[in-house]
This record gives C-alpha cells, sequence and structure tokens, in this order.
C-alpha cells in the first residue's frame, strides 16, 4: 500500500498530512500533539513513563510542541494506539510494542522476549549494538518514528490460583500474557489472553482468567492482585527487561526541526532510565508490604523453567523465517552474549562479595 | 566567604556575574558556554560522555547554547575544574565528583564508594530516592548545580606488577586510586596516588607506581595498560558503579530560561544512560581481546575483599561526623537495601536460570 495516498485521501490523516505540507510554519508557534497510550490513566509506573515522556517535551520545547496525553480509552482503545498513529488520528503513542506482534512479530523485541535480555542490556543494545536502527526499520515500514521511552525492569513470574509444581499445571490455565511469553505458555497448554492492563483486575476476580502477570511489586499491589489471590511467583521468564515504547507518526517526527527533533529522542532516553530507576525504587518496599499482608512469595521448580526455555526456543523458532525477526534475534543473541560476560565478572562478582562481607 | 561579592570582584567572575546581571538578554540570542573536563581529549567513554552532554544541550537548544568543550589542560588541568566552575572561569564542568573529596568528603557518593551502590542502585537512588536532592544541597555550599551526566559501571580491580595473595601484598605498594577506595586501600599499608586519567599510563611505564586501576576492560585497553603489566584483576571493591558529574555554576545556571533548565537537565541525565550502556555493550569484546593478548584475568582471594571490607567502613566511619556524609551515607544504605532485595529476587534468580537453561 502507498501510505502517502492512503494519508491524503483519508479522514484519519489531516494531522499528518498538514505536518508534511506546512513544516516551516510549526517552528515559530505553537503545536498540540496527541498522544495516546495503552495504559488506564493512573496505572503506576507505565502510565508514569508515559507522561514524563509529555511533560518533557513540552517542558523542553517551552510549549512550541505541547503533549496531550490521552490514556487508553479516552480516545482510543490501549491496542488500538498503533492503528490510531499509523493512520494519522493520533501524533505519537507510549506503549508496550510486543502488543503489536500481530503488526510484525520483530516487535516483541523492544519490549521483552523470553530469555531474552535484561533491562540493561535491552539499552546497551538499543543504544550502542544496532537496537535501535532496527526499530527503525520496523517503523518504516509502518510509517512511525518509535524510540524507548520506559522499561519496568525484569518483570515477575506473575499470579497464580494455584501452585505450579510441574509444566503440566499450566494445562488448561487461563492465563493473561501477552507477546511471545504468552505463546510459549500456549505450547505448555495454557489458555492464553491478551489483556490491556486496565482489565486484568476485572478478569481475575471473575474468574475469567486464573492467573496474571502484570509487572512487579509495587505496580501489582497497586492493581490489587493481591486482593484476589496470595501466591505469587517473583522471577518470571517472559519479560526478563520490559521496555516501553514512544511512537511518532513519521510525517509528524519529520515535520519537527532538528532541535525538536532531538529534544524527543532526548526525551524518550530519558525516560526509559528514569522509570526504570522507579520501578526498582518503589518493588523493594512494595514486595515487603505484600508478604507481610500474607502473599506468598514462591519460585517456580528448575523443571518449569526447562519447560519455559523449551518452549521459548519453538516460538522464536516458529518466527525465524521472518527476515526482520531473524536479523533482530540474532542482533539481540549477540550483543547479549557479548555484554552479558564482563556484567557477569565484574558487578556479578562485586554484587557476591558485597553480600558475603557485608551480610547481604 | 560572601561568594556573589567575590564573583563580583573576581577577575574570573565575568561570565558568571554577566549572567546574573542580564539574564533575559541570554534567551534571545545565541551564547557559547565553556565545559572543561576532568578528561584528557579523547579518553575512552569518560571523554564521550562529556561530549554527549554537550553536543545534546547544543543540539536541543538550536545552539542557543552552544557548548564549547575543553579537555584536560586545554584551559584549567583535571583536578583544577571544580575551582574554575566555582570561580566563574569555566561555565559547566565534566567529571569524576570524588576528585573533589577535599572540598567536600560527600562528593563522594556521586561518584562511587567503597563497597556502595552499583549503576543502577545509583539511579535508583539519584532520581527517585532523594540522591539528587543532596548533590543539589551540596552544590548549594559551592555555588554549582549537579548532575550526573555519565556512569563507567563496575570497575575493575586494576592492573598489578605481582599477583595479590593476601591482604598484606598491599603493604608499600605505590597505587593510583582515587576517591575514598584509595584512602581504604592505604589503610592496608598502600601507598595512594591520586592521577588523572590521563597521566597514568606514564607513570605506570616509568615505575612511578606499581599499579593502577581506571575504568574497565574497553577503557584500560585504550589506555594501553595490557603493555606493561599481564595481571588484571577484573572485579574490584572500590568503584562498582562510578557516576560522573555534570556541574554548572550555579548563578549561569540561574540565567538560563525555564526550558534550557530542563534540557540541560534531562541531557546530563540521558548521558548517564548512554554512557553506561557504552561501557557495558564494548567492555565484553574488549575483555576478549585483552585475554587473547596474554592478559592474566584474575580474582582477588576472599580474604582481600574481607580486608576491603574493614578498611572501606573504617573510612566511613572517619567521615561520618559530618552532617550531609552521614545524611547522604545513610540515605544511600537505605535505598540500596530497599532495592537489592527485589533486584536479586527478579533479575538475578532469572539470570541465574537463563544461564542454567541455555548454557550461559
Amino acid at each position: 500500500m502507498d501510505r502517502r495516498s492512503f494519508l491524503r485521501n483519508s479522514a484519519l490523516g489531516g494531522a499528518a498530512a498538514a505536518g508534511t505540507l506546512a513544516a516551516p510554519a510549526y517552528a515559530q508557534g505553537k503545536r498540540t500533539l496527541t498522544l495516546v497510550t495503552t495504559w488506564g490513566r493512573g496505572l503506576a509506573g507505565v502510565h508514569d513513563s508515559a507522561q514524563r515522556c509529555a511533560d518533557s517535551i513540552t517542558a523542553m520545547t517551552d510549549g512550541q510542541l505541547t503533549v496531550d496525553l490521552k490514556a487508553a480509552g479516552e480516545l482510543v482503545g490501549a491496542f488500538e494506539v498503533f492503528d490510531a498513529v499509523t493512520s494519522g488520528q493520533a501524533d505519537m503513542y507510549h506503549g508496550a510494542d510486543y502488543y503489536f506482534v500481530g503488526q510484525h512479530p520483530a516487535y516483541a523485541f523492544f519490549t521483552s522476549v523470553p530469555f531474552g535480555m535484561s533491562a540493561q542490556e535491552l539499552a546497551n543494545w538499543y543504544y550502542h549494538d544496532g537496537g535501535h536502527e532496527l526499530h527503525d526499520e520496523l517503523g518504516q515500514i509502518f510509517g512511525i518514528k518509535s524510540f524507548l521511552g520506559g522499561n519496568t525492569g525484569a518483570q515477575a513470574g506473575g499470579w497464580y490460583s494455584k501452585e505450579i509444581k510441574s509444566p503440566e499445571d499450566f494445562n488448561g490455565l487461563k492465563f493473561r500474557m501477552p507477546g511471545l511469553g504468552g505463546k510459549a505458555l500456549g505450547k505448555l497448554g495454557a489458555s492464553v489472553q491478551n489483556l490491556p492492563g486496565g482489565e486484568v483486575y476485572q478478569a481475575l476476580a471473575s474468574g475469567a482468567i486464573d492467573g496474571t502477570e502484570w509487572i512487579g511489586p509495587w505496580a501489582d499491589e497497586k492493581a490489587g492482585f493481591q486482593e484476589i489471590t496470595k501466591i505469587y511467583y517473583t522471577a518470571g521468564f517472559h519479560e526478563p527487561g520490559a521496555g516501553l515504547s514512544l511512537a511518532f507518526n513519521r510525517d509528524v517526527f519529520d515535520s519537527f526541526t532538528p532541535a525538536q527533533q532531538k529534544i524527543c529522542e532526548i526525551a524518550a532516553a530519558e525516560a526509559h532510565q528514569w522509570n526504570l530507576a522507579q520501578f526498582l525504587s518503589q518493588n523493594g518496599a512494595a514486595l515487603q508490604r505484600l508478604a507481610a499482608g500474607g502473599v506468598k512469595l514462591m519460585e517456580f521448580p528448575d523443571s518449569v523453567w526447562d519447560a519455559f526455555g523449551q518452549a521459548s526456543m519453538e516460538v522464536h523458532q516458529e518466527n525465524i523465517g521472518d527476515d526482520i525477526y531473524k536479523r533482530t534475534y540474532e542482533s539481540v543473541t549477540a550483543s547479549m552474549k557479548s555484554s552479558s560476560g564482563w556484567i557477569q565478572r565484574s558487578e556479578g562478582a562485586y554484587r557476591t562479595q558485597r553480600d558475603r562481607v557485608l551480610g547481604g
């Protein structure tokens, strides 16, 4: 499809087309940009990172670009943000790109893939080992310009109605897990659902699902899952460092001045770090509160991790026929292998000694 | 001392005083800011983060603030940058704040202290648990406005002319190590020297020092220490996540518009993340090259780590009588304790399983 023709002929394409035609004028005045998100308003951490991006861009441009955040459901639904931005209905979205594996499976890598990178490994890859360039290549297909703009850190294994003692316990379990992690869980016989964050509590409370992962102690506590079940698996295989994306309609982005483009890039990157630090600053105390409130902190047994690993590799193999997916997978794997050895040998060895000498 | 009087009467105070008197005019035109650094031009990673800060601010302000970087020795010496900025001779510095423990011992915390925080723990504390506010409080004393603006990650234990088999091996060893780590090493009997990065190679090559820590595989390889000795300790106790600072003369910073101030804040924070990812992206391959070139990768024995721990706690105790040092130490410790439990239970447990399932 010729996307530019589509934009010119579409009622939704007005904002983007105007951006293309009259770019210089925008530099003089003030312009309001609509940012749609995959997050219900106020969802702990994830909404905050979207708001951080919006506020930073507005402040740094002195309002020349004033970003107006519309949370999930306020303009379009959580999973409609991608189409809203590619069509020009909205100027920008903030969300988890693995919601859009239906558009392209390689989008999974820009959130997190099972047995993939930690948040730090994602940053290493994205900013220095070719990750952002691959994000750009995907964006060219759909007419968007994407940046990492948030990160939750390693996500918890999630909330379960029963203990998981073997891989067979997933058979028939109705579980919320998006992205490629969910596809792996499906291979273990789970009935996997992909609900946006704002709809998970109700689904769990009503019994529509037997369990869910969401993020980690702080965001999960705010969502209230501990009111429904007390069985909480802390480490998970599915999102070891989940990046969140800030994406612009490409015609809109191209209409910005170079200084404005740089502001958007740097604002998103800053939000990535700020948000990760926010989650990690909050999670420790939240975990203690959850435990004090009777939540049972669990670890999956090795047999379950082995099954997660097997299923995850099968999911990667199913997608590897796609050229961009294959190149992205190989790029991620090479970067991770290169950086993880030093991280283990320096910070890893240091942490072991710090715990030993200071008593953990 | 009344610093404002000093500035008005000082030949060095011209730029800062002008900033105070004529702030609104600056918002209209273009203004060149002099950034002095503690890094020799081109020193891998550390110079890059200073340049990143300079380039981002210049680009985001469309040159309204054009940052002119003067590396160590080009305007003032590496260790003179703090005084150059407080006096108004330069507008900004980029450097490791632990070089300035003579000005105030609490500056050590904004680089790294022995048995202190990892780079991620530093970010958690700085951006969400009160760290930046304490940096600000220190800055009020000296008339500067500081931000984290780079990070090397966990630093290597360093290069030695002989193997270290027990704490006694430090007795009489001439070793380069700045900050509180160096003070701890002094308690083990080492003769500790505090040289800027650009002078270390020559000191090691000439035998003026027996050993040195610098940063990690990539920066150390670029500096060429492997040409002098092949004994390299990979994990170290002294800088587990070394932050670098971007600091402004406060009168200069106060003369910026709110948008320009926000640009400086966000540019520095982005450089912190970008630089850490840069080091971690480069260190793995550099470590392999060093090992292939005959460098022997070593770990200190537990007895040495125990001695490092004991000496480090003694150094903290010597400074704890200072009110800001005490509050900073307590703030750091509380944040680290809170966040490290979850990090170990989530990302730590995940990494162990990833290594086990995928075979490391």
